[in-house]
């Protein structure tokens, strides 16, 4: 998971700091539009404040003692409303209207990207009181405690009322946002995609998650019923925590992850942050018994620290920071799957195991080690899914998000519609309320994140048979170091990323509009060598 | 070392925040002071920011990568800054004046406590500019950038114009307090001490240490001529960090430390470090060859942090916290060496090391573990100093710093001095600038710090005896927990730190005016003892 998205409500920018000295350089360089120059001294002191609670929300993730929590999150709240103010000034909103007003291809594209995004934002919130805003974080709040109980008791009647207040709390934003013409969507779900996904439609997701249907169900069926027989019990040999530190920093150096620039620490829950912009740090966490799960956290995870250490200094200068989540988890997936789940990658990792676990392998071929990382197993688990399955676990979520926000669908009745699409896209069916529908806690800050996990992997495959086109992928993996990949997605892929809505982006990369087919087309062709189908 | 000193030019006031529960309570209870309400919203504004540097600074100095740190630096500098700006704020300073002119007995003592410490922080950076503040900052920061790089390079002269600089800053400071009559002192070198320890005095220091070196310099003339053989091998075993960690867990549990409160990590430095009410942290180091190096640091900064941890709850809800140097090394050093490096506590670590560290004791007695804790070895390095010689450290600094401050010595003179003074004192000398006056970053910031190293052996060693006649401190010890003796240092010693000035403290506690005897009686016993003299 990237923290980042769940700061998304308060932070509607993940924008950036820039030093004095280069703020004058740029202002002998220009004459600045006036109104740009105030947005930028804003920005400044925002800057400041969001990554005060950025180190703050990452100790709180990885240190705080438990006692310590609720004053450590009183201080975050009080550093995250005066980010707030600072935006929600009326003089700065001002500012970004008259620069929104006045920009024109004069300014450089950097400007205009944070002037561009700035009003947008402020026309978003536009409908929205400080009153409104602050009841809206209390509804989150009530619902983030009440379903952490209902989790605990697998009760979701405990959760129920409260996720029925997000779900107002979702509509009344999409509502008040239709009044302002320029937001104007067809439906109120589609408001809510917009935030996490800029661009993105229900229309699009119905098209793309209809396709992975059709294409993928009939060849789950196909991979389960197959003679097949994948050997999978090292996976769970017992191993220290010691030789799993071991590996992670092997494979962190072959991604070329710059560790002067960032940190790996552990947390429950595998994170990545960006707490500035030379400090981006991931988190792990270490089982004795399934090495596995923490080598992929530290790949995804690190796949989301390259994109940020990656992005063009310019981008800082400027404070823009605007990468959306699937553009994110295509990234942190091409590392995690598409790369790292090749067969180039298992055979390298597996060199590594043997070096720092070598009991993991000892009897175990290299064939029989990437298969082992690619089973399929139809499961209740979203975190736990393997690159196969994930999709049904996002696609469940979108359908059910989407009928509660455009056609009512009773809250009440979500556990009951939960366990009739498992049963029916993945033939499992969870028996309690903590295996199915409380088991992410995404709900209680609202609904739109969950499909941006899905749209990552068409992104990723599409940019994947771009990449394959320019570069020999599986001779640069076995090359000792993801050095030549990572510089291919410098220039193609993270670029552009937050200047572009992802539909420009994936356009400009591949020349092609978005499109479930290159995905499907890589999974079918990976899984069916698998199973020999 | 506990980091809170490090802060103190910044933070004049260690305080606290109160929950805003917490305020409507007590408004409803008394009717406060005008001047005292204003002065409660100031300081739960002054505490969101100082418990976000706190994270910051903690953060900079254990995980932050070596990138981020300029960054870092300049957000905790922005955001001290905004605490400095609450407290020098004019209407502030006129609330303080007033509620300092109005208080009286109907007053209840912890608010008379907050009101007399900021009146006196007042009163003292009267005659301090903004612009001279800012001054003096970037002399530290440069002392501090000029003594890294004169100390890797061992050489003085590199360091030698940038101390000068920290040196009439000091005296500077003096100076312009000298002119404020409420706070009249002897010698320039007084008003500094006053800073750290208040109330100590040149005069007291002078009698102190005279004392000591008078008792121990030929007391360790016999130590070091003695016939007595101490083992030692065994101290530099190697043991993995896992066996130490589990080593120190073992010790913070006996030593009651609550870890719902408080985290341990791993720095550099080993420090302490009060984030908030419920959050205090320590950090160690782990060495592989020297495992008593991690397990006194931790008794050391875990005695920081219980002192932290068991002040009354009304200090937080008064914003007092306002514990000398003086008294907090006093409790580290009663942890870390009175009882620490007894024979009742060098037995109960001995089976501790034997649990989770086997081979490092198995052809030990516990006789022999005990003298080795307590071997006498006059040195070179401060930290690395026996319980014995330590103090002959703090001495020499001290009067080098005397001098400084009132006979104008020249800097350029402070290395031969500095040699002189360790052979005269502790029969070595220093061939390196590094191993010498260059050791300590202390300098950097200015003069006064190192005598309260001293000055804690001198209290803690007087209310050991007063322990002592209420408790059977042996058996205490060998029970399994420190509770109790915790239990009569939160009753004697932790409750009225924050309100007391050291002398009024250790009288309270003692009944006795501060003397070195109690110390010095401490240290003959116990080292004839060891050394059969």
């Amino acid at each position: 998971m990237i923290a980042i998205g769940l700061f998304l409500w308060l932070f509607p920018w993940e924008n950036d700091y820039n030093t004095t000295v280069d703020v004058y350089v740029r202002r002998n360089m220009e004459v600045m539009n006036q109104h740009l120059e105030k947005i930028n001294e804003t920005m400044e002191l925002f800057e400041k404040y969001r990554h005060a609670v950025a180190v703050m929300q990452y100790d709180l993730e990885t240190i705080c003692p438990r006692e310590g929590m609720a004053d450590q999150g009183e201080t975050i709240a009080f550093l995250s409303n005066e980010c707030f103010k600072l935006i929600k000034d009326e003089e700065f909103e001002a500012h970004v209207k008259a620069a929104y007003e006045e920009m024109d291809e004069t300014w450089n594209e950097f400007d205009r990207a944070l002037v561009k995004d700035m009003y947008r934002s402020i026309i978003k919130s536009s409908k929205i009181t400080p009153e409104m805003n602050l009841e809206f974080a209390r509804i989150m709040q009530k619902a983030f405690a009440s379903w952490s109980r209902a989790k605990e008791a697998s009760d979701f009647k405990m959760f129920e009322e409260d996720l029925k207040a997000v779900a107002e709390k979702d509509r009344k934003t999409s509502a008040l946002q239709s009044e302002v013409p320029e937001l104007k969507q067809d439906t109120p779900y589609d408001y809510r995609l917009d935030d996490y996904e800029q661009g993105i439609t229900t229309a699009d997701l119905d098209r793309i998650f209809g396709a992975c249907k059709e294409r993928m169900i009939p060849l789950l069926k196909e991979i389960c019923e197959s003679k097949k027989e994948i050997r999978t019990d090292f996976l769970s040999r017992k191993v220290t925590e010691e030789q799993q530190k071991a590996l992670a920093y092997k494979v962190l150096s072959y991604m070329d992850y710059d560790l002067n620039r960032g940190a790996m620490t552990t947390s429950e829950h595998p994170f990545t942050m960006e707490l500035n912009r030379d400090d981006v740090r991931i988190t792990t966490h270490y089982y004795n018994d399934a090495f596995a799960s923490s080598l992929y956290s530290v790949i995804h995870e690190g796949g989301h620290g390259l994109f940020e250490l990656n992005a063009p200094r310019e981008n800082w200068e400027h404070h823009i920071s605007n990468k959306t989540m699937g553009q994110h988890e295509s990234v942190s997936r091409f590392y995690e799957n598409i790369i790292g789940r090749s067969r180039a990658f298992s055979d390298v990792v597996y060199d590594m195991v043997k070096e720092c676990m070598p009991h993991v392998v000892e009897d175990v071929t290299k064939e029989e080690f990437f298969e082992a990382l690619n089973t399929v197993t139809p499961s209740l688990i979203r975190t736990e899914a393997d690159e196969f399955t994930y999709t049904f676990h996002v696609i469940i979520r979108y359908e059910i998000e989407k009928e509660i926000m455009n056609n009512n669908l009773d809250i009440s009745e979500v556990p009951e519609l939960w366990k009739k699409k498992y049963k029916e896209y993945l033939g499992v069916e969870p028996s309690t309320d903590k295996e199915g529908c409380l088991q992410d806690m995404h709900w209680t800050n609202g609904f739109g994140y969950f499909p941006a996990y899905a749209l990552g992997n068409m992104y990723n495959a599409m940019y994947y048979n771009r990449m394959k086109e320019e570069i020999d992928i599986e001779k640069e993996i076995r090359s000792g170091s993801l050095k030549n990949i990572n510089a291919w997605m410098k220039e193609h892929v993270w670029k552009k990323a937050d200047r572009q809505t992802p539909k420009e982006w994936i356009l400009e990369i591949t020349g092609r509009e978005l499109t479930p087919d290159d995905f499907l087309d890589y999974i079918e062709k990976k899984f069916r060598g698998i199973y020999n189908l």
